[in-house]
Formats: C-alpha cells, structure tokens, sequence
C-alpha cells in the first residue's frame, strides 16, 4: 500500500463574519423580545451522556437534539443568562477587532461587580467555561472560530508550506525543533503540501527519533507530534490536514490504554466535546502502534511494563490501566475483531508497550524497518 | 533604563570531539587498571543536598567536592559500575555517529540479559537515569553533550535568526505559532540577534497575547515561552543566549510560589541539578511580575485567588503554596528585601495574583501599559 493524498473534501471556510452574524441573529432575537415585553430566552443543547450518541454513518460521537430553555425572568436562569449575554458582547468584540482571548482571559476581563450590586458577574473560571462552551453548542462554531483560544501543545515537522498572517514558511526547514502549533489554527493556510500523508507521534522523543533518522524526508510524511493528548489546535490541524487537504492521517501511540485513547479522540472526538466532533475528530484516521501483537511480532516481550492499577478479576477492580481498557471494549468504533484482539489481549497479558521500546532493536529501527514495513504492508487498525 | 544586548562573555563552544576525548580519558584509566591487575573504579561526585553549596560570590547552586569510588570488585559496586561502562560506551557511539538519545531509548537500549546468566543489565529506567545523572557530575559535561537529550517543552518568538543544521530561519516570520525549542540546543547558533533582551514568560497564553499585540516587535525582544517549569532545553538557551549573545534576561511569571520557583531555577539553578548550573542557570536574570506589590499598584484586588493548602500557623501547615513560600523564604539568593517583602506579603495576605489577570484591565494592558512601564523605570526584582 502506498499512501498517497487523495482528492480534497472540503474548503478553507473560516470566515469571521459568519461568527458575527450568528452572534448578531441571536441577539436580535433576544432584543426583540424584551421590546415586545416577552421573557427572553436562549435555547441551549443539553449537555451530558444522554445527550451524545455515536452516529454509526459519519463515525462520530455527535451531541443529540435536547435542549433546555434559559430564561431571563427566571431565579433559577437569570445569573446563567446574563452571563451569556456578556460573554456573547465579549466574543463580538474580540471577532471584530481580530483579537483572540484566552479561556482565563475572557474570565478575568469580564469578571467585575454589577453597579449597584454586590453581585460579581463571575465567580471563578468555572462560571465562565462552561457558558462559551455553551455557546459553541447554540451557534455550531468553535470557540476558536470565537477567538477564544485552547492550550496550545505539539509541534509539526515536515514539507508543508504554512501561511499564518503575513509568514510563510517551509515546516520542514526549522532545524530540529519545529513548528510549535498555535492555540488556534482556523486562520492558517497551507499554500503548498509536498507530503502523502500525516503522522501523528505521541510522544516528543520519538517525535524526534524520526526527525533524526530523516523519516519525513525519506517517506514523505508530515509529523505531527502531540505531546500526550492532542490538543485541539493539534485536532483541529489534523482534521483540517485531511479534509482540506487530503492527506491520509496515521497515528502512532504507545501500546497501552492512553495511547489507544489518544487514537480514539483524534479519530472519533471525546464524549466530553461530542458537539465539536464535526469539526475536531478525523473518522478516517488509521493506527500503526503500538499494537499487542507487536510484541510477539518483534520479541519485545522483555522490555513490555506491567499495566497499572487493578484488574477487574481481583478486588477492588477495575482501576487505571485496567478501567480505560474496559471502558475502551465498549466504545462503538472499537467494536471490530482488530481492536477488540489487541484490547483483550492486552487485558490477558496486563502489559504495555512503549514507542521508544523499540530503541531496544536498535534506534533506527523504527524508522528503517517497523513504521515502512507496516504501513507499506497496510497492518494498519480501523 | 534601556535594555541592551551587551557584550559577550563566552563564546560558541560545543564540540564533540571533547566530550569523546573525556570519555575515552576515563576508559584508558579503567582499561589501564584491568592490565595492571588493579581493582578498577570510578570516583563520582556524591549527589544529595550535602554535597551542595551556593556559592555566593558566582551566585550559583554548586556541587561540593565529595566523592564516592566505585569499584569494580566489590559486590554493593559491581553492578552500577558494569552499568556506568555500558552507558560509557553507548554515549560513545551516539556522539561518534552524530545520533542522540532519549534518556528512555538510552534505557531500552541498553537492557538485556547478560549471556550465561540471569541478571538483566537495567531492570528499570530508574536504573539508567541515575548512571546517566553520575556521568554528567563525573565528566563535568551536560548529558545534552552527550547526546542524551531532555524531554522538550517551550517555544521562542522574536527576531534572532537561528541556524540548527542546514537551516536558517528568522524566530520571528513563523506566524503564530513560533518555533519549538527542541530537548538539545548545544549545536544550535544564532547568525543574527536583532534584540535587546529576552523576556521569558510562564505560560503560553500570555506568551500568545505578547505576540498578538506584537509586543517582540514594538519592544524589540525575544519571548521565550516557558509552559511552566522551564525544560533543561529552554534553560539552556536562556543560559546561551545570556553569555554568548550579551542579552539581559527579564522573567515575568504569575504572582505565586510556583512562578517564583520558575524564576528562582532559572537564575539560580536548581539543587537536583546543583552540578548543572554553570551551564543552565543565568544569575543576572531579573525579574519583572507578577509581585504582590502588583496587586495594589494596579488595583488588582478583586482577581486574585488565594493560595492553596495549611498556613504555617495553621494546624497541619505549611502545606502546598505555604509550604513552598516558606522554603523560598529561605533560599540564599532570596535573602534581600525586595524579595522578603514580596513573599512576606504572599505569607500575610494568602493570595496569588495569575499573569492573566491583567486581562481585567484590558488585553492590551499588559503589554501597552504593565511591561513597558515596569521596564523603564527598572521596577525589576533582583
């Protein structure tokens, strides 16, 4: 199999007017209705469990169609309205003057004591998250595309061109450290992409081993290490790689529960974030490795470690490794014959097994033989 | 007062032919000693707080000059100094081929059985980590020189030109996102420095609001963006970018025990790593906020948190920030009073003040009215 980039599905569509008509629409209706002497009210998709489902069709974990009316003549909705409102004139300024706020920021800057009143518009930033979060859900835009920015975590490295702003530069050509990726990517464009595919690393060392070993250069892929879980700039980046751009995205983890669940949110979303799953999650997305089968397959047997926690057979259990592995049996797009054997083996055998483990063939191993070798091979997971 | 590049006081002085040649020295000693019949050791300079001092007159943590010899034949010796060869002679290779290491590629490397018997070379990393730590007290040389690289985390924006390798690219035309500062910088150089100073900042949101308010360029300085505790890498390129290059060197962290700490390993080093200071730590450092006296100054009263866990008078205390305030309190190169009234201050009142706070103002505060202010007039902390 070689992979290859494959027609483009979408288009580079960030447009910051459309966030501010959607913020204007909305407000209007609001002011409509206190002009009219109505309550006033946002309808705001509920959040939680029972209101996500896994959409067998698109492959993605997708919010349902349960909302909960907010009014503002309501003891109960007041405090939860008008923060909204204020956040919502935040975020409108923010998208006009081009700025972008941080989660904390927008806290801090909007967090002051009503006049007149002894009541502060925000407590702490546990007030204000979960509001731009709603607001992600009534107006279907990430908080991003409000220039609201995440955490920024992980780096590319690899024969992309990037344009953000007035720069524009090759990722392939920043020595050994790369290019740290920005909190937010919505206004980032790709002028040029000589690569066939994406691999996602977890981890920054081996993220580095194959920088070293010229990996990139030699297969044509762009690395895209996340550091851990991949933040959103980071899932955002991948998804857009894909579907703007067409590249077949693969990832590469450790061989153990986490990893498996770094996979699982680059490729189908988290729970947690189910109503972002269109715009964050890569449903086409592949995995490499780490697997179970690995360790027989390359005698790793002696540098595997052992799972932690309890295991669901012995008191206590399932804790750690073991609850995420059970937890990982259930979710719908790991209900194939490839990942419930690697996930039940990994149950029988109570072992992981490192990326860097395979330092122990030799450093260029990963690189000269195990990566090429499987994807050429296609032993690629769904 | 007008921060200026001075004048170098080191030069560029990476080589690697050194590093062998030190290698190689101790070998021969060993060899030597094996052909005379002698019973071979190392001497290695104990670790641990009893073997640290801060020397007053660098304003440096150092290592004492305690040694402890390890011999070969001796049963409670034989195996770390078996161990220490082994990592000798991988180092070797690694820097004789121009390849680096993670400190765990470095452990999977290096572990097996020893033929004829059933003794493993390493059980763990925590074997191999501690090797590696005697080797960089032993030889006076970072594991970096070694070719053992340090986990990465951080970013640089601002106009410097660096060349790592065959690539040469301006710090500054890398859009939002900045370049990524990769585990080893030792064979970094920097062609072009068209900065003043160097502002290290904590986190990256407020690192990503310089850069959104073009603060580098207005201010004609090089953010460096720590993500916390910064990494071995990034303080190595503080150090470098300090003696090689003459910038001053001004830190900016949240108002609170953790950003203080930050702050005080930059410049004084830390007592883990005591044997690392002259190359990682930067005691000209200085310091601009957050302080407590912040707070007043700038009408922050209203955003500040309170720090976490028991006050020392308190039953159970100090514990968390308290705990950490207290040891500060402490540090040698805390003993002045512009410091022993900020954490006196801290110790009284119970509060933080976050860098983000100053969003309260306005997003462009802090780098329109806050830094440039402080800066001028030298409200700088020793």
């Amino acid at each position: 199999m070689k992979l290859k980039r494959q027609k483009p599905k979408e288009k580079f569509s960030y447009d910051p007017q459309k966030v501010l008509k959607k913020l204007e629409d909305l407000a209007w209706k609001i002011l409509e209705e206190v002009k009219s002497g109505k309550n006033p009210y946002f309808d705001v998709p509920t959040r939680g469990l029972n209101n996500v489902y896994f959409d067998e069709e698109a492959r993605l974990i997708k919010l349902g169609d349960k909302l909960s009316r907010r009014y503002f003549l309501n003891v109960a909705h007041a405090r939860k309205f008008t923060q909204t409102l204020i956040l919502m004139a935040y975020i409108k300024r923010l998208v006009s003057e081009g700025k972008h706020a941080s989660l904390r920021e927008a806290y801090y800057a909007n967090k002051h004591t009503i006049p007149g009143t002894r009541e502060n518009t925000f407590e702490d930033q546990s007030e204000s998250d979960p509001i731009i979060e709603d607001l992600e859900r009534m107006l279907g835009v990430l908080r991003e595309e409000m220039h609201i920015t995440a955490d920024r975590r992980g780096y590319i490295y690899g024969d992309i061109v990037i344009k953000d702003g007035e720069d524009e530069f090759n990722a392939s050509k920043l020595g050994t450290g790369g290019w740290a990726v920005p909190g937010t990517v919505e206004h980032i464009q790709f002028p040029e992409v000589n690569v066939d595919y994406v691999l996602v690393v977890e981890t920054a060392a081996m993220a580095d081993r194959l920088i070293e070993e010229k990996y990139p250069k030699k297969e044509n892929c762009l690395i895209v290490a996340t550091q851990g879980q991949a933040s959103r700039g980071v899932r955002r980046l991948i998804h857009r790689l894909h579907y703007e751009e067409g590249l077949p995205i693969i990832v590469f983890t450790d061989g153990d529960p986490y990893g498996w669940y770094i996979y699982s949110t680059i490729k189908q979303g988290s729970i947690n974030l189910a109503y972002l799953s269109e715009k964050l999650a890569t449903p086409d997305a592949k995995f490499v490795g780490m697997t179970m089968d690995d360790i027989k397959e390359y005698n790793l047997e002696h540098v595997t470690e052992k799972l932690k926690g309890i295991p669901p057979d012995k008191k206590g259990g399932p804790t750690g490794d073991y609850k995420r592995l059970i937890e990982e049996l259930n979710y719908p797009w790991f209900q194939n014959k490839e990942w419930q054997r690697q996930l039940k083996l990994a149950l029988k055998w109570g072992v992981r097994i490192e990326q860097q483990a395979l330092a122990n063939k030799s450093l260029e191993f990963v690189a000269k033989e195990y990566l090429p070798e499987k994807i050429r091979e296609g032993k690629l997971l769904p």
